[in-house]
């Protein structure tokens, strides 16, 4: 997507240890204008697909994944990082690595809203070592739910998250996807 | 806001220890439709008041918030509740009491992303006691910024926060307020 690489190549910045910083558009402060054009090109890749419900995790994949839902008319259910009061009764749970913050959690979805009758779209801000995405492709199989397949803004192709999942048989479109990064010089590589 | 209150008392739920379960539309599961119509309703009480950024708090809040922002044309700012490799610099920082999850816990914004030029709303999808909403205040107030209001989804009114808020002259608007609920008989009073 044109308009993502040219905005990550503006205004992305690149730190040491694999960080792409985004943080003015997408992941602390959110641009929700550009979110809207994101969200049109999820729905143009997977309008054919009888997307009954958006699956996405805390925290800031639930901006994007709200507005790309405006554009199939489906609710937006999103995973917990931690077992809260306010969730009772079943859940469904995979555990989960977090390579930015060092930590193992788990995340969870209340069985009410993941039905066999359901077909998924997970929807994220990034996909690097793929951990995450990973979780949430185990909960979607847990429910008997049909995964239909992931939209990611951001892959760090150069990771192995996005050949994790698509080894798997899972199709994965990913917006703009980077091959390498140098936070020397700041250079950012597409994937063609 | 009459759909929203009806809603509430179809979908919502009261438990013991004066917890609403509103998660198949507001706080798990997100209707996005409904979003739609609140952020349009906040857009009305706060057009004319020179909006130039939302904030809000992770995680529950970030969909509303994003939704909103569409009407407003404006981006929207998540406080963060823990320190995170991810935000390097300076951050403006606040503390907050959860009652929901019993634990303190900091919230932080980047300094970049609340300048004094900017003219703050606050959205939030509830308040209770208003520890976070309060948490928020102080980082718009420290930061220089104008506050000029928040927009709530649901108020439980009996629990003080909206006073506590309103009390230190600060602009609240609920789209609904409850002033009573019951967990033995499910019963849930609106502020008329």
């Amino acid at each position: 997507m044109e308009l993502l690489k040219q905005r990550i190549q503006r205004d992305g910045h690149v730190k040491a240890g694999n960080v792409l910083k985004v943080d003015s558009f997408l992941n602390h402060q959110m641009d929700v204008a550009l979110f809207g054009e994101i969200g049109r090109e999820f729905y143009r890749l997977f309008a054919g697909d009888g997307v009954t419900k958006i699956l996405t995790i805390e925290s800031s994949g639930i901006g994007v994944a709200c507005i790309t839902a405006q554009y199939f008319g489906v609710p937006v259910v999103f995973a917990k990082k931690t077992q809260s009061k306010n969730i009772d009764g079943e859940v469904f749970t995979s555990r989960v690595e977090s390579f930015t913050h060092g930590r193992v959690y788990d995340i969870i979805v209340s069985k009410k809203f993941l039905t066999p009758a359901d077909r998924i779209l997970l929807i994220d801000d990034f996909l690097a070592k793929g951990s995450a995405l990973s979780g949430l492709c185990t909960l979607v199989q847990d429910s008997g739910a049909t995964l239909v397949g992931a939209g990611i803004v951001i892959e760090k192709g150069f990771q192995g998250g996005g050949a994790l999942i698509r080894g798997r048989g899972i199709r994965v479109e990913s917006l703009a996807i980077i091959d390498a990064m140098d936070d020397e010089t700041g250079a950012i590589t597409f994937r063609e």
